[in-house]
């Protein structure tokens, strides 16, 4: 039985070793390699259940978190964030005890690089699909073969291939609209390969992957390596994107009931900004940070239709909450709230209790400098 | 000078000082409690420069940051938050330790307070002048009169008086409607005061208080207390109420450039939802997350014209950056980025560096339980 006295992100074990291996059955029979981007769940004990499936090349979004799972023993990692020459000494600590893999997108960075490393490092080069966050065009075969030309000079720069994150899947709706973004980015990728072969860049590998491309595709083709991360909990943006079902989400915030208003047909809970971050779904034409799930002994059960977490503060959430379920609650009661976002609300809470009551730790965010 | 390697919050520590001794000035001159808000800053090396200017009480928005800033040995502490009966143990240990404040909305949790309290605490009646997020309506004389008479029949509950917290200031546009605001939200709470006197609730008082309601007001009249907080560093959203000049602002986020995009004027940064939050500002009809500082040999300058923190993902910031200033910086280079809103990116970071390089460490949101 849980004993929970403050805001707590609760994970259903099962349901999430459930979604690891749907995913890694998926690289399997699609013979990709599975490279799940540990960004979303960002703990050590997730991690495992991972590696129980076979897992082991990670991805991170940051040299600490990379920090992290090295030392926790993963050998195998690829930072998929571009290059920030500011932390070239972490870059070297980390190059001299893992294979550690770095994205670049500027070939003055790769210069850089290249004269300042100690060790070797695996080279990705970023591209951007259409997301347009960050990356070379994939159109601009130019721009790539520069970073490609100044990262062939640099011994310790080993060349594996394209990299891209196809953001804009996130935006989706449906599976067919997924699958449909999934593929045609994955079609500009293999242009792209094949344009920089003719350019004298042969073997270049290609890895890909976002959530709603990498579980709405039935089967994973023309790529060589997959990088979804927020399907190993998936959230409310991912069942409005239309990629799981809600039972399949297996991470949930459960907040402590403060007050009851029902002249406006809301409760207050202890549960604000600081724990889930402010992000939103559009659930039926309507913005908010996230649908209230049924109560049941042991965790939670069904969305109950209308319940919402509708403003969020500090540390106040605002849950718009329709009678008869309103009648039912009083303060001291608990609410459980499908994050829209579960990877940035892990981040802010930084750690998660499992429906048997073990506490999981995650990375702190704290900056490595 | 500063070593900046990953997105860190820059404090200017003589703005900050001068940010509170102002405030501190306008209390005393008023002859109103002084009780700032302390979830703003979140850290021990700032609540002593409210100590220097003669503060003893102070506000907390929970039962940690209360435990945090009591370790720290302040004895005077109101948690600005409707009691949650699932903290019970917490309350109880701190109400042990320092003279405790806590806030109520509802007879039952009063009730229950009464009963299960191990030591006496102030209890303040939780009021709402308009913002609607928590508190009993201040035209709602019979709800307050039950939770007052609640209160009254349990002796270790020593009945304070009223608190507002008149959130819908901060969407106001200008200092006079920022005024006019907190002036109406003054009269509501002596509307109710005198009303409840006439119930026989003699010599209730009263506490209110937000950075732009206390700042815009010359003088603070009416009331026995101000709690604001977020004008120790204030904000781009406290810039664009209206209520601060952009050099007040004493607090920035310092982000490596990793990648610059000419074609579309945009830079990639190091500093995301994970260090920003995902509040926003709007300034000049655009929506964006803050916007961007020229660069000094020592911390920040002036606001560079159209330049802001466009979008947010997990750990990237893509900032909207026109010539001829996009043309003058580089990967590895710094962005001093003013936040939307300071309190949701300290509840990120967790510390802050001085512009002497002092590192000031917060305290951490994690759960108590």
């Amino acid at each position: 039985m849980l004993t929970i006295t403050t805001p707590t992100l609760v994970l259903d074990e099962t349901k999430t070793r459930t979604n690891i291996q749907r995913m890694a059955e998926k690289a399997r029979v699609s013979n990709v390699r599975f490279r799940p981007h540990f960004k979303t769940h960002q703990s050590i004990f997730v991690g495992e259940m991972f590696r129980a499936e076979g897992v082991s090349a990670i991805t991170c979004s940051s040299l600490s978190m990379a920090a992290y799972f090295a030392a926790a023993g993963w050998e195998d990692i690829l930072v998929a964030f571009s290059v920030n020459l500011r932390e070239m000494e972490t870059i070297n600590t980390l190059a001299n005890k893992v294979s550690l893999g770095l994205l670049v997108e500027d070939a003055q960075v790769v210069q850089r690089l290249g004269q300042d490393l100690t060790a070797p490092v695996d080279v990705w080069v970023k591209i951007d699909v259409g997301a347009h966050r960050t990356g070379i065009d994939w159109q601009n075969e130019e721009a790539a073969e520069q970073v490609l030309r100044a990262a062939e000079n640099s011994p310790r720069l080993r060349l594996r291939g394209l990299l891209t994150h196809a953001g804009h899947t996130y935006k989706c709706h449906g599976p067919e609209e997924a699958i449909r973004t999934f593929d045609e980015s994955n079609r500009c990728m293999n242009n792209l390969r094949d344009a920089l072969a003719q350019r004298g860049f042969a073997g270049l590998e290609l890895s890909v992957g976002d959530t709603p491309g990498c579980t709405a595709s039935p089967l994973i083709q023309g790529v060589d390596e997959i990088r979804p991360g927020n399907f190993v909990f998936y959230d409310a943006q991912q069942w409005a994107a239309g990629v799981c079902r809600w039972e399949d989400i297996s991470l949930v915030m459960a907040c402590p009931v403060v007050a009851v208003h029902p002249e406006r047909e809301e409760a207050v809970v202890y549960g604000g900004a600081v724990h889930f971050s402010k992000d939103t779904v559009t659930i039926d034409g309507l913005t908010h940070y996230g649908p209230v799930f049924s109560t049941q002994a042991e965790g939670w059960g069904a969305p109950i239709p209308g319940a919402y977490l509708a403003r969020l503060s500090q540390e106040h959430g605002i849950v718009h909450l329709p009678e008869p379920e309103l009648g039912k609650i009083q303060p001291g009661d608990l609410l459980y709230i499908v994050p829209a976002h579960s990877c940035l609300s892990v981040a802010c809470m930084r750690e998660y209790i499992t429906l048997q009551g073990q506490r999981v730790p995650c990375l702190s965010t704290m900056p490595t400098g």
